[in-house]
């Protein structure tokens, strides 16, 4: 099985868990349609299956952590649907499709990604309560996340972004501190959670954390060395993107070759981090983060 | 001291705590300023205050349970936030001063809401990370909220509500309904999750979830009376303004009268609630509760 096969089989895994974990019961029609719009529109699931998979690793019960896995990626999915509004990004399409706003007005948007980060920390508490994952690990979890998805981390990363739109002279230490929070935080604290939630040692909760920042940091310089040498059709957005309106991005800072290197860099200082690991998910985390850097040949 | 000094008195305690609860440590300084603006904006600080009140009266500590009420202010507050929006209501006013989005930006303003209602749920945890108050009463709390705020409840009430506007025939029964969702569901939880993190029974938790629910219901028919009987000045916003915005009410559809008369027996519900109870806090309560009605004459 190569590693697009086993990403795909766990992926598949958590979309039928998320296709019913939302429920409508209560909930206006139009209000459900459009969360499950957008939690339902694909996507690698990557967050989850990294929860699930370091909780695995460390000897948790998957299963139990299901629906706190859930819960991030809908934290990731209104983050989608609040940068696509008009007031931030306006993009008109996300994964092919109209975005959430395009589909049922911007009131709508807005609110459907309230109520899908509203509705994240609900599943959260249903790892323990439902599931029986101890309250106290759940609820360390849930600060984790808490402070990774908001204003010191992925909220406020939006925010420094606009303030890099159109500002000369930004740095690769500024540049990396804006991924580290836009989108490093929650890859860091899916890891990190995952292995909370399994009642590691906190040496392992270490690892973890230090895994999801560095694949973080990895998967953000491949992203922008993929808009650089990829043609339209395999990115599935136009390439060149970037380039087009101004962004700064690793490749234009550094270059395409140091990108490259630095991502691999990266990648070597993940799987260090499992080491001390054994197994199929061991095996499995090292072929992911490789996948990270290799994707691109 | 009358009800309104009690009122004013725990108000001013938990604003101290709202004053130090946001840390600025890696927030951008726009971002931050935007969250502490609306968060700082005064108002009665009446959900806390619910809390505490439960808490207190249940035999729990109150000052470990200040994070927690903290969060539901947190909540509160980001709802006004993004009802403000020009997508949503679109008031550029709020407590006499510019509303979040006229203030800092559109952009800013949303993010500002996802930053508060993110940090709502990291404050949560603390009452039990930081102030030792069990873990497991804490998530079942986070959970009640996490309904009571989401899309069965306050989310989806606005999206109901602007079903409504325009719309003709809508019954008392649909009205209670969506206010329900929209304002009751959160100060039902604010009484809930007092009760529940003090470790009450669960006869007495039954109890606060019923004593909020009859105080919002009560609460909101109020507000509509208000509206109608006071004078621009005594209200701090246009007098009117329902009728004048064709606005669905309790006394648009069942008159002044009835109204009030309905108003008081959902107090008289709410006090009997509290009949197995004594002391200051009991009291305290008891007092709030017929204020809701009493405030008008």
């Amino acid at each position: 099985m190569t590693i697009k096969d086993k990403l795909a089989e766990r992926a598949g895994r958590v979309e039928n868990f998320l296709e019913q974990c939302l429920h409508d019961k209560g909930v206006p029609n139009r209000l459900f349609a459009a969360m499950d719009y957008s939690l339902l529109a694909g996507g690698k699931r990557m967050r989850p299956v990294l929860t699930l998979s370091w909780a695995s690793m460390l000897g948790g019960n998957a299963e139990a952590v299901m629906p706190f896995a859930a819960g991030l990626e809908c934290i990731h999915t209104y983050s989608l649907i609040h940068d696509d509004l008009p007031a931030m990004d306006d993009d008109d399409l996300r994964r092919g499709r109209p975005s959430n706003h395009k589909q049922f007005g911007e009131a709508t948007a807005i609110l459907a990604g309230d109520g899908l980060l509203t509705e994240a920390f609900g599943l959260m508490t249903a790892a323990s309560i439902v599931n029986g994952v101890p309250a106290d690990r759940v609820l360390r979890s849930i600060a984790v996340l808490a402070g990774a998805a908001g204003a010191g981390g992925m909220v406020g990363g939006q925010v420094v972004d606009m303030e890099f739109t159109g500002r000369d002279g930004v740095s690769l230490e500024e540049l990396r501190g804006m991924h580290a929070m836009k989108t490093g935080a929650l890859i860091t604290a899916a890891c990190e959670c995952g292995a909370i939630l399994s009642g590691a040692a906190e040496g392992d909760i270490d690892n973890a954390r230090e895994f999801g920042k560095a694949i973080g940091v990895a998967f953000q310089i491949m992203d922008d060395v993929l808009d650089v040498i990829s043609d339209t059709e395999t990115l599935g957005k136009p390439a060149g993107s970037d380039e087009e309106m101004g962004k700064i991005t690793y490749p234009s800072l550094i270059g395409l070759e140091k990108s490259k290197t630095l991502a691999g860099e990266y990648i070597d200082g993940a799987v260090r981090r499992l080491s001390g690991q054994s197994g199929a998910e061991q095996e499995f985390l090292v072929e992911l983060a490789r996948y990270i850097v290799d994707r691109v040949y």
